[in-house]
């Protein structure tokens, strides 16, 4: 027998236990200038069909901010398509030297490194930064998104798993640890599938208390908070007790590509030995001058981040309204709570179907089994109309589909 | 002491250690419609010059093709910056379908999957093709690229070294393996540093006899080669002995992103199972546009091909006729064999201040110590006279430094 039969097998096998649902992505137009209407090809004899999205992370809408589409389009006719080489062979320009000056400065640190993606940001960044210094002891969230838990994986460094959010439990891993030792606190401010905001102030002064380093993953954060849209821990006015942090382009920024920014030697640090970083052609031109663009629109308008704050207050309050629960109201991701994954897909299938709204259903592993979600995401493109429309349609699928209603509303 | 001073202490010293040369980036500005012309911020008083860029990997010019730069823009015009989301949350449009449809025709393979580049194609698809089934037994070349080797390590399966090319010491490992052993063999078709191409026909049939799947890294080969630039293997007529082909969207096809093709089920576990292909933004919608383009332009003409051939005979035949080594002329890869990273980084200077010549030095670790390589790409947009006055340049620069000549010319 061949391997290539073993790996048919095998793989044919592992993909049944998987189910149907897992594998098939519904595939959407978005329209500039149009969203968070989109176009859906739904397999349907019909063939296309208008949606509403209610799931992007393009939180702002600044995905189609048309100074940030005439920044991509221009500099498209004068840079080209992609930046042909590594950052250390051809492959640095202008707007990828602007864009890590322009996040240092937003962060307030004396400097930033981008990366292709949010993922290998985390991963490049961590594995140096955890793994490279010996016995360095990491302290990470149990709710850590999963490029952190890959960078910290890929830096072989010892790991501390402390509870979600729970400062004590950390704080009791810290007083146990060797004093001696090198210290990395790794958290998130907005966690991506709870939607809850830690404790930044405490965490801050727990590292403090311990001479920990800490590293915080403001993906979710970005450009929605803070003034500036510097982030939570900017918002707090504790940016300071953050050393590293790191966020992605391609949510709040609308684009693509992720970043860190810190102390310089650390991220000089990441800039010589990270592997991600290192061995793949950079960021095409055009992606880092429209990402800059975003940026420093939102360095100067509120007017985005006040919508969006604005359409998740009145989405919180229409759910409570409905008994419908959610797990926090910390943010502008409103995970409702299914916890059941057939049913989170039969209510987002009906909303689709019923009603032209895509949410897509969160299940296992992305969230734990029985902690089935919808993750709901209002934007800042969406009316008070589309909220009000929303809410109602959520709520006529929550009796049709026999879901538990809770009076209090927001759950645990 | 906090960690944070331990931290600037440790990687200060680590920094110090690598030396300064290392970790300049030259800061350019391609410009489309010029390439290989470009402008560089050389930091001199006089700021900007007009350089040629003899590094990229934007090999056939497709990074300023104008079917590719006007995908891009209207793209960016008709759905906006960014995927707002996951594949898997509302970040699959009509063009990253689009595009897997034209990569797997291209490649002749059931089915093709993209990434956000051809690092995480690598580290995520290896993850999992060598790391899911139990026992896999894996025969890797030694000078697979960094990705590769990325992708092997975090699979956690056994990993056997073959010396680089060298099909009878693989044969020796395969056949001292356990038979019922799964096996996959990896290796690239051309390799990136040195430019030698691999024996893949010999390949081929011993994995055939050892019943081994194969995975084939064409980065530097897929649109430069084969017919409709489905790479070497296809040149070679046996493409289909290469199970899983992998390659990149950044380098022959100018703009950014990589991907494999392969049988379905072994695309399809990728896309179930690959921690950096799930948990990460998707594509912008205008890269994949892009991307498609030039893939489609690639298929139909064969001018670029052509002429990127020529200039690399081209400069083979000079190279040889000054007596100047490098190590294969398989490729348009043209590594010249410097040996010593103070003659490299001071020949790499001296093109670039005497004519404005990029070439990139690489020194360790990309390329072991003492094998210091000035990698040269001309492209296919270099002229018959850029492709002469290179060669003289060079060579006024050798005799300059002192360097070696080798009568035979061609080393290794
Ligand atoms: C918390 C968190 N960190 C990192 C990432 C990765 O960011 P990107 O999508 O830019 O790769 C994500 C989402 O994808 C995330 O939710
Ligand atoms: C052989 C090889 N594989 C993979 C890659 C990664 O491709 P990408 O630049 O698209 O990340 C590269 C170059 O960067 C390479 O040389």
């Amino acid at each position: 027998m061949t391997t290539m039969t073993q790996h048919l097998d095998f793989f044919t096998a592992e993909l049944e236990q998987l189910g149907q649902a897992k594998r098939s992505f519904l595939e959407i137009g978005r329209r500039a200038g149009r969203f968070p209407s989109a176009t859906a090809r739904t397999g349907a004899p019909g063939g296309d069909r208008e949606i509403s999205v209610w799931c992007s992370n393009d939180y702002l809408g600044m995905g189609q901010n048309p100074s940030v589409l005439e920044a991509m389009k221009n500099t498209v006719d004068a840079f080209g398509a992609g930046s042909g080489g590594s950052r250390n062979i051809g492959g640095t320009n202008y707007y990828h030297v602007l864009l890590e000056q322009e996040l240092a400065a937003l962060h307030q640190k004396e400097a930033a490194l981008i990366f292709s993606s949010g993922y290998t940001a985390n991963d490049g960044a961590l594995t140096v930064l955890a793994g490279r210094m010996p016995g360095t002891l990491v302290f990470s969230d149990a709710l850590n998104h999963a490029s952190i838990i890959d960078g910290l994986r890929h830096s072989g460094a010892e790991k501390l798993i402390f509870r979600h959010n729970d400062t004590a439990h950390l704080e009791e891993l810290l007083a146990a640890a060797d004093p001696e030792r090198p210290k990395l606190i790794v958290l998130e401010s907005v966690y991506s599938m709870s939607g809850d905001v830690a404790p930044l102030a405490e965490f801050a002064e727990l590292a403090r208390r311990y001479g920990a380093t800490t590293f915080i993953d403001e993906v979710h954060a970005v450009g929605m908070y803070g003034p500036e849209g510097a982030g939570i821990a900017a918002r707090e006015g504790i940016a300071d007790g953050f050393d590293v942090v790191m966020g992605t382009l391609a949510k709040g920024f609308g684009t693509a590509g992720g970043y860190i920014a810190g102390p310089a030697a650390l991220v000089e640090a990441v800039r010589s030995f990270s592997r991600p970083f290192i061995f793949t052609t950079s960021l095409p031109p055009a992606m880092a001058a429209g990402a800059l663009a975003a940026v420093q629109h939102l360095r100067s308008s509120d007017t985005e981040r006040e919508r969006l704050a604005a359409n998740a207050r009145l989405l919180h309050r229409l759910l409570n309204g409905h008994g419908i629960p959610f797990v926090s109201p910390q943010s502008h991701i409103v995970s409702v709570l299914v916890r059941d994954d057939l049913q989170c897909q039969r209510a987002s299938a009906l909303l689709l179907d019923r009603h032209g709204i895509y949410v897509q259903a969160i299940n296992a592993p992305s969230v734990r089994a029985g902690e089935e979600i919808l993750r709901v995401a209002p934007s800042a493109t969406h009316t008070t109309s589309d909220v009000e429309k929303f809410a109602e349609a959520l709520d006529g699928i929550w009796t049709e589909l026999g879901l538990p209603r809770e009076p209090a509303a927001v759950a645990r």
